[in-house]
């Protein structure tokens, strides 16, 4: 079984050395006092419940799973509720929540670590806490005092988790056609009807309540996403206290079987006149969801970048320990009968792809989760519209690009590992079962790439992406006649270029025909997000050439890290900007029957 | 759960349209008489068997698996037993055996279309016959008279099954390592001892016996790969005439989970003094596995065509079906709530990346059938080298570029499916868990490119990659002042151009610097796949070109889907050839300890 070694120097190169959180978030009042120690210390904690308490009962997890024993009631694997236990005495949950309703009120840009660390260990077990949290920043933002009140310290405690009840058998991307109906009762609750499915955490056994968030229509809504509104559905109907009352009238009918993330449940609810509570205006359900969906779209990259560390760590540790063959260039290791596979470039180059996109994505999601502190403290109205522009901007990148790189990366682990990367036993396959599932909830990563293109580049006439380039372009300027960052200023430099040229280009081609959008999408995400990736590499090399001469390898590793990110990960670009070029037309010529 | 059709407009095309295996065959004096409606008759009735007696058991032979149900016994999934027996009885097996033991003699170029169509059914249960027709085709070569009259016929009928035993716990890849030991009889028999794993159909209930073919060494034998020795081990020991007798010394000691293929059973067998019969000559043994393995390469090529058909059915269903949101540039289907997601530019971009490839490998595979049927049976010694040559250089590429397709494509389907495709019911997750294995066995993908670059390219100076770069260019000269046919014949020979050129680079590196082969090798392998893609794609843009007036939307979508390759997929070469080039520094700079 793969062991998990808490990330911790990487985590603290990426959040002090390269994004310097500390001074940062000490310039936003909120956080003025949040320490470096005080981030060190507690990443490093939650390190220790990472590996010891939480990482033991992932394989195990994967290969119990959960199990719908009838009458509407779901068992999670063996060790799932002691572990959930122990975090929720430890206060893991309320890390990030307001001080009003019992949360620590620390920063994103430490939670966001921690959030890494615990889908290392164990991805499924983690969605529990996770939609938890998600349910909660909805509620905060939507709710009414009273359900605020009442919901808020129980979801930040961790006592009830929380869910969001959104895809129905005929409505998945398509919200619109959702048919749940919500009818009002006197009281001002509703009365709330309808089959849900897809619901990953709707029902297990390790917290006292389940708070649904679910989308229905009321009587008389807009057809579409206009008449779309959002409830609170308790499983258990707490009293104004939280003391728990009547078993709510909805049901788990079964669980999925699903080709991944056993550990959570994946539920179809039946809701039969349940009793629900308004969350925000009538028929603007979707904005609540939006809210909470952008967030659980971070999250979900975050999930893609705990299955690289993993899959890295698992993949490392067998290439110096699996002896077969011998050097091409001659015996490395004479005195044993065969030398470590990781002396063969190949193997090279499948740890080399996995590291690059691992440490990169690192950079690129702990970055944006302190854009997400400053627009949410900033006083400065102009730093909040850059934050809350680049923020949208690369959610979708976030979400798509990390999440492909994922699977990649478990697909690399299990192809280092050979045949016994095909048996559960050894635990890599287990990341890419689980890794797949990251492409497609919370929009799929097509849905992610039209996002992008669309709503968050031609929609405004590429702004947003001006903000970014606006970096990138100070970047070069910093760096553009410094010798020894030529290699890694030139070729990002040229793609700013690139992009700027291909993104007017498909611009004017959408302009006149939508699918052209559609056609370049897929691709266009996947370039923006190398050039992401060469932003933050070019950063981080700034960083290791600093500090090349202190001795610590860690640099000399980064510096080699950042070449092979350039040589052999970044040229895909020159392929993928042909594939833009290339348009709609192949896509769409031919008819439909003739597929 | 899918439906399988048969491909068989789509076999045809490949077979007569663009082959002509007809006129081909009955050049050879063995397949003279083999006539076009022979071949279709027979394909259209293996058709049948797979639709409806093979791909009913597929699904429910992922979910039951194979079980170890003690003492050596392993029970295969409900199902596979019967159409085992109905297979055999229909002899199937028997089609392209030898007719001196039973065989029908027929041409590998019908047999590969009929093993695609098993594939796509039930791949699990097709490794079962596969396997057995891989120990035959041993035995035809390297057996003495003696074991070819006791085994093959036996092989040929299907009553008894076959397997290859190499593996050991530390010895795969690097067979050199193996340690299982032969030691000889007073009777010319020999006593096999050790142990075996990873063996595929090692034990199972479908056959009254089992023919392990089993690596060992001779007492006193070199050290490495020069000392391994072939022993066929029955499970039940045969008389003469082929009474089974009493039970060998070996025993499954247990099935391993895996990631998928559950149908198959993948066994541990603990040989304890077994006996054994020498195949071949003593330290030889290498020769007569890799004439197996070999074929069993090619045969995991057309594992990966069989499950791109599956998943290509699969997703265009889907395609059709789901309504869900609507045109990018407006309704298409105004009176139902949605449009088909077949409507979008990237679901398209999706289902034509899965059948470019599809086809593209159809055309290639069944080629290289035909091209095996001319080396066994002309009398011509220069096309038997051409075919050689051809053969053994494009075999890694068959393997590999075609699984990673495949596996490709099992994802494509999984996507299109979106939270459909991750659940176990829907049947596309298993195509994505089966498609995963074809990469790994039989010499990873990273094996097989390695032995393109080193054994197959760079050991002759190019002169097999010359033999193919002939083909080319005769193409290109004839097509060359064809204005229709400039789009496929243009990128063509450019590709072949950047081939030469590449191949003499990664040559004059290689020749300095053994590792500039390695760091090379798996991108090199992707770029001569699509080599190979590109001259099937432009030869079939011929034949749709020649025939685009009869009116048949047959070739309109064999046009769409070329111009599709070359617009969307062909420019992934560009990418590739940039990181080929990068060599092999940066991957070889950073020390192993600090990975």
């Amino acid at each position: 079984m793969p062991q998990f070694i808490p990330p911790l120097r990487d985590i603290q190169f990426v959040q002090h050395e390269l994004l310097g959180i500390e001074p940062k978030l000490n310039t936003l009042a909120h956080h003025a006092d949040v320490s470096r120690d005080l981030i060190d210390q507690v990443v490093e904690e939650a390190g220790k419940f990472c590996s010891e308490v939480l990482a033991p009962t992932n394989l195990n997890g994967d290969h119990e799973g959960c199990a719908y024993v009838g009458e509407g009631v779901v068992t999670t694997p063996a060790g799932f509720k002691e572990a959930y236990e122990q975090f929720c005495q430890a206060g893991w949950p309320s890390l990030s929540c307001d001080v009003k309703y019992g949360g620590q009120g620390l920063p994103h840009a430490l939670q966001t670590a921690i959030q890494e660390m615990l889908n290392s260990a164990n991805l499924a077990w983690t969605m529990y806490p996770g939609l938890t949290h998600g349910a909660y920043a909805c509620l905060l933002h939507y709710g009414t005092p009273a359900l605020q009140d009442l919901y808020l310290p129980r979801l930040v405690s961790g006592e009830w988790t929380g869910t969001m009840c959104l895809t129905e058998p005929h409505s998945g991307t398509d919200l619109g056609l959702l048919r749940s109906r919500a009818e009002p009762n006197a009281d001002g609750s509703y009365r709330i009807t309808g089959t849900k499915i897809f619901i990953s955490a709707g029902e297990h056994d390790m917290a006292a309540n389940i708070v649904q968030l679910v989308l229905a229509r009321l009587p008389d809504a807009p057809e579409g996403v206009r008449g779309i509104s959002l409830f609170v559905v308790p499983k258990f109907i707490p009293d104004a206290d939280g003391a728990l009352g009547e078993r709510n009238g909805y049901q788990c009918a079964r669980i999925e079987e699903k080709m991944g993330i056993h550990g959570n449940s994946t539920c179809v609810l039946d809701f039969e006149g349940a009793s629900g509570w308004l969350v925000g205006e009538p028929n603007k359900g979707l904005n609540a969801m939006f809210l909470m969906m952008n967030a659980a779209r971070l999250g979900v990259g975050l999930q893609g970048l705990g299955l690289m560390e993993i899959s890295y760590q698992a993949s490392v540790t067998y290439a110096r320990e699996r002896l077969q063959g011998r050097a091409l260039t001659g015996p490395k290791n004479p005195e044993q009968s065969a030398d470590p596979i990781i002396v063969h470039p190949d193997i090279r180059r499948m740890l080399l792809t996995q590291r690059a996109y691992l440490e990169g994505s690192r950079a690129f999601l702990y970055w944006i989760a302190l854009l997400i502190d400053e627009e949410e403290h900033t006083d400065d109205d102009e730093i909040r519209a850059q934050c809350e522009d680049l923020t949208a901007l690369l959610t979708p990148v976030a979400k798509a690009f990390v999440t492909d790189n994922a699977f990649l990366g478990a697909n690399l682990a299990l192809q280092i590992h050979g045949g016994s990367g095909y048996i559960q036993e050894t635990g890599v396959e287990q990341y890419v079962r689980d890794a797949r599932i990251a492409m497609i909830y919370e929009g799929t990563n097509g849905i992610q790439a039209l996002d992008l293109i669309g709503r968050k580049i031609l929609m405004d006439q590429g702004a947003k992406l001006r903000r970014f380039g606006a970096l990138v372009t100070k970047l070069v300027e910093e760096e553009g006649t410094n010798d020894e960052m030529a290699e890694f200023i030139n070729p990002l430099a040229e793609l700013g270029g690139k992009v700027e040229k291909l993104t007017m280009e498909v611009g004017m081609k959408a302009f006149q025909n939508q699918d052209e959008a559609g056609a370049a999408s897929v691709d266009y995400l996947r370039i923006i997000g190398h050039f992401v990736m060469s932003y933050f590499w070019a950063r981080m090399a700034r960083v290791a050439l600093d500090k090349q001469d202190s001795g610590d390898p860690f640099y000399t590793a980064k510096l080699a890290t950042a070449r092979f990110y350039f040589a052999r990960l970044y040229p895909e670009t020159a392929g993928l900007i042909r594939t833009v070029r290339a348009g709609a037309k192949t896509l769409m010529d031919l008819e439909a029957d003739l597929f």
